[in-house]
């Protein structure tokens, strides 16, 4: 209701401001059994946090998982697994001249005008750190999906006009900083990303996630759509501006006879020519990989100065200072893997009571 | 859950198949003391219903819609609205041929794969004339909205590589078949649509959708945010592959210096120098206009012949009978405006109790 | 939200008013595979309708069910069920004069002070007749539950002072229409009523449940436990005033040592030396009989006259007109054993995402 | 849905084993602007916390509240406010033996069907201790309530067969451990626990509970009633047996007449001649006091032997160790106070869009 909970049976409810004591999430409903420790979920962590390389922010934080319940003996028992992470490098007074001021392209003036006031310490909970939460959540919904050899993998397609160009055979997306899988197109960032520093700006662009494994048969009819729970989950990451998903808006100007993905057996199972839809087909998965680009608008934390309005309704400028991310895509890679893991784990588990067999194989 | 309710305050839940007896939809949630009778719905549905031009299947449906329940002497109740549809023009035997056989493009496959068996008759719960109790649904948030003098407008902007130019100045949508505020390209569609239909083939297209009036502070912070409720509600309609918000994929290229919209006061409120962001910051409405582009696959029921499997699990050809759009932009513009509206009203609902001095407004 | 939806995977929603034109309901979240039919909803339709006894209102309705949507070839498709009920023998006229007067006992002033106006006709949406929609949806839960085995029974246990003494031996609850398994009680009980009618008053009574067959499992732990969803159900039940699980109140009185039932191996399973706790331990089902006690009070529609006060702010007298039972508790009977199927039925899917050796059966 | 979620605008979770490093909670949708510190809360955690007299467990828990997110300068934000204590006294060794014995009356037994293991430490999730988490948001919603003049207080009626005399006139409850208006009876029951503890017993009791000032129309008609919700919370505290309404089970041996509660004008208000009804007419609050009574079992860890299985399915012999309270009713008080509100508050926020001219309040 108050927009941090997400899900309905894998249900995770996310909690904690940038500059706070600490951030965590609650996970409800992960099905008892799953073995589950720190290190299943402390390498989506590393992945995520700041200070890594050139391109992220220069905050430092380990940003160390403690699970606090909901594990005993190494093994998920069924009950609310609390995670937490410490903040520890808060530098709030970074923040003391933005108390009334709005930044352009934040949300310091919708959170005022929603809430009266904010806490306005690094963005308080419409921060990007808000997503170390959902990372967390979302690693132990990976762990579940490992178990039905279901993958997740995302990555930088683009950043300001640069696209990589062999993004079909993925990378180790580790070897370079920009998430790429194309160290010469990754080379070309670094270099643009060093002429939007020198010149106190910012850029954008486009991540790409494929998931691999998902049987046929997740996703609800009408309302709930395995594309529109993604759709969903994607514009809630701070900074997405649109979502395609299999061949996204190219397929509006083809014909209808162009873009229906034929079918045909194959040792006794139904294989697509194609893969134009990306893997849904009214909304419900049809076995294939499911494709989907997320496109990311510029990081707003830019330090040329801007005009804006303070909260006593004057006109001001604004050079912001502190730490930020020049571009927001690399980081942003593994709240895209994890916000689909939750999405996927949700589905799967409502799925299970879809049909009288599935009822009758458990209870019969 | 299963998918067929929307919404957490005004919550609407949908039914019915194509080829059953009737459609509807439950409104649960809606306030009491609002105005409304079959009038202020039967517009709606007249705009989303067949039959109307070339450009739509020649199913011959009047659409009439029924109030049941939760009005009394003209006036909403605050307990549950009650709408339905009778189906009167089903030609379910088009269909028997359709009982085993999976449709390129469409959900047959998947269905089948989620449930075990499927109504095949027009697509049963996954076809098109699902969307006629949405629409009954977003008009009665539609009446409410216009209570705030809130406004959901929506056009075609493009259908296959035929683009509107004019669309900045809505002209009446009614006035052409294409509901195109341009009526020389409307002309050119009605064209490209006789060369489709000639070539069993059909089109794709874009709509674009408008809101105006929605005060600053709607949208839940996180999970819940504006532009994924928006997101999430337009996958939801079949069809639809990319959703954008405000200047969409094109930010991806941009500097935050271009991106970023500034402000200024003028007459004591806060201006956006530009709109890049479509009227949403964080995930909470801005007080600007509300701007999304909706972009929609080519109609997948063609009649040319099509290479498919059925469920013996063997290769078969097929050519699709039956009445079809071979567009579906043009119907599903009433669509979009009106899973807008239920997005819109449902947020509106929840924001009422944000703030502790709202809640004093109430019972203090 | 608005309190017309209940479950949360077998999702029911009610809808309509005692003097509208139909009542019904919406099941969504009923998995597809189920045989069902009218006959199988209509005898549980038939045990709720009024004007079957001296002990009923005489208003005369069919209750005659139409399923609208959701079925295909005799089977459940998995998508929403739609149930409807018209309304045939409105008196509404009879209601004219309580238009503007409030009726002891009844919801007429908090109606008016929640919504600000109502439906006044025969109590509108807080009539017992909104239960025939309960019923609707609970008798399709009953048909899920029967292929498992788990049987739900209610009976009067009592009317004002008399009680049913054999409980124990369930007889045909229809041979006599007091629904107590007890002829000899069940005739003082018709003696006691024609007085009750002589006097121009009312009685209350008690109900009891006997569910069998419940897995051990089912409960979720903390806030929905498998107690405090049935007593969520039960309150639910207008002039429902108190609610017992097991021996209910009088453990209050009891040692630990008396109160707890022992355990012991007999044929390899675990078996309790006796059921105080009526099925339920932590809020999850034991294996052992569910049992439940729920407590109805006199019908506040009684023919002599009260002193109350009309929405002008004055003193009136009041003497009630119309048909009205003069005890509730038969025909709730059924309400409750299909208010408790809807509990069960829910928990039972709930259940089957809580271990991973679940998931593994249906997707491994 | 798995249960440990509670409300829907005011939603909390809690999380947390009794023998974990830590419980907690975390509240979506509190509002923002009210103060809270944790001055507010810790008083209420002290009243629940273990170890104050003879008649809780020597466990010796600080129960200390940490604020670790949702609060900013004094404030809520909105935004979630996340609660944690400490466990610190957890002496897990006297469980080890329970590790595979299913202890009578405990949950036990049901955990190990439902989840196939658990955490035997304690009682794990199923232990009294869990409460601490949500009287810790009870607490903030007490916070909330007290801005509109709300007043929830609960006490000890009875203790095995001693009943409070005077229950009316509320006396200090912290002037006798025993939670009772009634000093004379308090003393009693303390000579009564000392028996109970020679014993090796236990014994159970009564909680009753007044809502004062609760504005007419609060509560959801049909299945969200005000006094649904009220049982709902009531049987979710583990050991409740039965909850009472108003007169609760004496009103099914009276007549309508008797138990209708007539009305009469007073300065322009409404006022009722008696409350049988607590507070409650269809659901909805009617302005008068709510009222409530909540029944519990004897604790089930008692010290004398008994019979019971263990996992490998052999019988076996119980005598339980460890720390215990000998009845567990003064430690409920608190409890019962912060379920009903948490549910008293849920309804408030609810209600604020049940009507236009709210909304227009607000938005107009």
């Amino acid at each position: 209701m108050a927009g941090s909970v997400f899900g309905d049976i894998f249900r995770v409810t996310t909690w904690g401001e940038s500059h706070g004591p600490a951030l965590g999430c609650v996970i409800d409903g992960c099905p008892a059994g799953l073995e589950l420790s720190e290190d299943d979920i402390q390498p989506y962590m590393d992945r995520r946090k700041p200070g890594t390389s050139a391109l992220t922010t220069q905050r430092s934080e380990a940003d160390k998982i403690e699970i606090l319940s909901g594990v005993f003996e190494g093994r998920t028992t069924g009950t609310p697994i609390s995670l937490m992470i410490r903040n520890t490098s808060q530098h709030s007074t970074d923040y003391d001249e933005l108390k009334d001021v709005y930044r352009p392209g934040h949300a310091d003036y919708t959170f005022d005008a929603k809430y009266g006031f904010r806490d306005h310490r690094g963005g308080g909970r419409s921060s990007g750190r808000e997503t170390a939460a959902r990372v967390a959540a979302g690693a132990v919904a990976m762990k579940l999906l490992s178990k039905l050899d279901i993958s997740i993998d995302a990555y930088t397609a683009s950043i300001g006009i640069i696209k990589a160009e062999h993004n079909k055979e993925l990378m180790d997306r580790l070897s370079n900083p920009v998430c790429m899988p194309d160290d010469h197109a990754a080379k070309e960032v670094l270099r643009f990303m060093e002429e939007c520093r020198a010149a106190k700006d910012s850029a954008g662009g486009t991540a790409e996630c494929v998931i691999k494994g998902v049987p046929a048969g997740l996703g609800e009819p009408v309302f709930d759509k395995l594309d529109a729970l993604l759709g969903h989950a994607m514009f809630s990451i701070g900074a997405v501006k649109a979502v395609e998903i299999g061949d996204g808006i190219s397929v509006t100007s083809r014909y209808g006879s162009e873009n229906n993905d034929a079918m045909h057996m194959e040792d006794g199972r139904v294989v697509f020519d194609s893969n134009h839809a990306g893997g849904i087909l009214g909304g419900i998965s049809n076995g294939n990989d499911i494709f989907m680009r997320v496109h990311f608008k510029p990081t707003p934390s830019i330090f040329s100065t801007q005009n804006t309005v303070n909260k006593k309704g004057e006109n001001v400028e604004l050079a912001i200072k502190g730490r930020h991310d020049p571009v927001i895509v690399p980081r942003a890679i593994v709240v895209v893997e994890c916000m689909s893991a939750l999405v996927i784990t949700d589905l799967l588990l409502k799925n299970m009571s879809s049909r009288l067999d599935h009822i009758l194989k458990i209870y019969g």
